[in-house]
């Protein structure tokens, strides 16, 4: 992305917020996870801040130690299509996981959001990381790898489902009384090792083409699968020389299956926590962080770690050796935490309050925040931005009053969206479908 | 239903109509199946009128032999999550089949519609009769007695997962910090023949406690599952005897499994061409006719009869023998077809003319399809009915202007909807959690 772009962020639609007890804070409603109209407000708050997306992460199973209002909220593509006609021009993007469930089924739900949204649908594939899932699925849970590829099999049959209607496939000519072209209507008949799935699908292509495919697992497996599919890829940020290095490792992945390192975006997710001054950023943080007990802090973090019981170990002690623990589940998530715990010394009391807390370098004053924004997009290390926040509504509200005003005026930001589908938001071109004609400028080439 | 209550309808929400070329009809738009501004002036319009819900069918596969317009059309729960925000009080209603989802993912998905529309969403529990949809779903079609014991688990587990938090669960204390009462969150750990789901869902129950479950099968086994499970059947309306013969079989099929008559509301679906006149109806219907040709009947009379090739006959021969062809897929219909063919002594080409463009008492001026209406509920024949217009936009229309208001002088029909829930609007009770303490009535009692 050329850097006098204007920086594209996406938002979190994660109800409250993403801190475990950002439910207890006074700025927003206790059931926002389930409260229509704050996910109404929310979206169209940040459509009309310029805002270019919003984001429905998921969890497919209950576990008591998880984030609390994560156990009780809205299914993703239910709530993304109820924002569809409650908002005109922000994309609408959601997780659904390839481990449990079927391509037929999700591919027509994301092609009829995309439908039904005039071309603002994204799919996040995740694979789901947690076991626990399995139980509600009655079957057992994939290890890491044969996720994987599931994960890929699925997404041939699912991109190939959406080209089944070619653009112009559709005539609905009244005088000759011919509905479709048959010709172009295309079968898939793909026989795989895990799906066998005809086709056509029974929904046509989108003002976009094709959904957007968000990837978000940071694994070697998960870059090779966002390089082969992803049109965007939601990944961590702890520091931005790790994410720069991670955003070459994706690019590259992307260039060795053919594609352009620009075809997929790169987008960290941060939490900024900004006021008007970095004083008062501070003082914000610190409320937030005050909203949970050490107990608390011990649970959630154990939810990376297949439920270890941290609550055994001295909480000022450095962070505990934990050998092979975690190593199925979260994998990447849990691999940053015990090298970053290792090389900043951490004791277990700093690392759960952290992990329950994230603090990244996006705390400060609108300045300072749109400062380092800047610095990250010109050092290459990100196309743009998921905005986290840890508490939804303060931070949203913070985010449009003290950084947007600043990359404005630095001439970095745009509040008209352009165009009107996610692709156009993330300066994607309209997806081609497989059986369509070379474009014009390849022929040209030819 | 006491005689004396308003008349319930809902309409169907199919596109350009039920009719195979309603979308060469005049009234609507050509692209209806994928026009979202279509289906919200329907919806809002049937809401205004006073119509209790909107009902979205289903289908998992392209047949090219079936209506055009079905081949491209929006999923339902997207759809019905959509017209949500996009309506105040209709009920909304769509199907999912139990042979190709799981009942987690689906008990979800409704519940999750059932939140943002403030409790007017149900689930119509279909089995899936065409074997087609197998080759999308990388499995082997059931048989016909296997889908309904599967559909009863089915059923079993996600009617389990809605009654995983009691209504009082979520507590959301700020100063107790106590988001929710363990004690009242109830995992379900189901172990069956077809499913194993632990639960707890992640998602609470809503202002209607569960999803209004509709049923439409009407073999022997649709009957036994719509007398164990449903709030609601939508069934065909051959003729006004078997219609109310049917109704009994399935009150009789509740009270077998300890419920009421009371508790499950039969709904059957009629297709109304009204006018001024009987004369003005007749033209009516007969242009609705003329949208298609005898070719394209018999292609469409085939669809029932597993693609049959009805182009082999003599056309005005009597319908011919046809032995088991149809024996597995949609057997209700085939069934009817086949003894109805035989009763009236009609030739293929009568045959295949009524399949395609449905006729049946429900054609008339305003005050006789008024008077039909009433001497079916007043026979006992019906709860309400689910309009199935052979052409969506002419025919709701033609509802409103010649229909209604004849309903309401006779003190039959109530303009403003009861209450706010679907089960307001079908009469139904708040669904109690099984968890829930025995209601006063019953305690009363012993």
């Amino acid at each position: 992305m050329s850097q006098t772009q204007p920086i594209p962020f996406g938002i979190m639609l994660h109800g409250a917020g993403g801190h475990m007890n950002s439910w207890k804070h006074p700025s927003g409603p206790a059931d926002a996870s389930v409260n229509l109209d704050f996910y109404i407000d929310t979206a169209r708050k940040a459509e009309a801040a310029g805002i270019r997306f919003a984001f429905v992460a998921d969890g497919l199973y209950i576990n008591e130690k998880s984030i609390p209002h994560f156990l009780n909220r809205f299914e993703p593509l239910t709530i993304l299509s109820a924002l569809a006609t409650a908002t005109r021009k922000i994309g609408l993007a959601g997780t659904v996981s390839t481990s449990y469930s079927d391509p037929f089924t999700v591919a027509r739900q994301f092609a009829s959001l995309d439908l039904i949204s005039g071309g603002r649908a994204g799919w996040n594939v995740v694979t789901t990381p947690l076991e626990g899932s399995a139980k509600n699925y009655s079957r057992p849970h994939p290890e890491h790898a044969l996720r994987y590829e599931i994960a890929d099999e699925y997404l041939q049959v699912t991109q190939g489902l959406w080209d089944s209607w070619d653009d112009d496939a559709l005539l609905r000519n009244r005088d000759s009384g011919q509905f479709f072209d048959p010709a172009k209507l295309h079968a898939l008949n793909h026989k795989g090792r895990f799906f066998q799935v005809a086709g056509p699908l029974n929904i046509s292509r989108s003002p976009q083409g094709q959904p957007v495919i968000f990837q978000a697992g940071s694994s070697d497996a998960g870059i090779g699968l966002a390089g082969k599919y992803a049109d965007a890829v939601f990944t961590h940020s702890p520091s931005l020389d790790d994410t720069r290095q991670f955003l070459r490792q994706v690019k590259t992945s992307a260039v060795a299956h053919g594609r352009s390192g620009d075809d997929v975006k790169i987008f960290p997710g941060i939490n900024p926590v900004v006021a008007a001054t970095r004083e008062e950023a501070e003082a914000k943080y610190q409320r937030i962080r005050d909203l949970l007990t050490i107990d608390e802090a011990l649970a959630y973090l154990g939810r990376f770690f297949d439920h270890h019981d941290f609550s055994q170990y001295d909480l000022d002690a450095p962070f505990p050796e934990l050998g092979e623990v975690g190593r199925n589940s979260f994998r990447s998530t849990t691999d940053r935490i015990k090298a970053d715990a290792k090389a900043r010394g951490l004791t277990l009391r700093q690392v759960a309050l952290e992990a329950a807390t994230p603090r990244d370098q996006f705390v400060g004053s609108g300045e300072e925040v749109a400062d380092e924004i800047i610095r990250w997009i010109d050092a290459g290390a990100a196309d743009g931005f998921i905005l986290g926040f840890a508490v939804s509504a303060e931070g949203l509200d913070d985010f449009i009053q003290h950084v947007i005003p600043v990359l404005e005026a630095r001439g970095r930001y745009q509040r008209e969206l352009p165009g009107h589908t996610l692709r156009d938001h993330l300066g994607l071109p309209r997806k081609q479908s497989r059986y369509a004609a070379a474009p014009a400028s390849q022929e040209q080439v030819a």
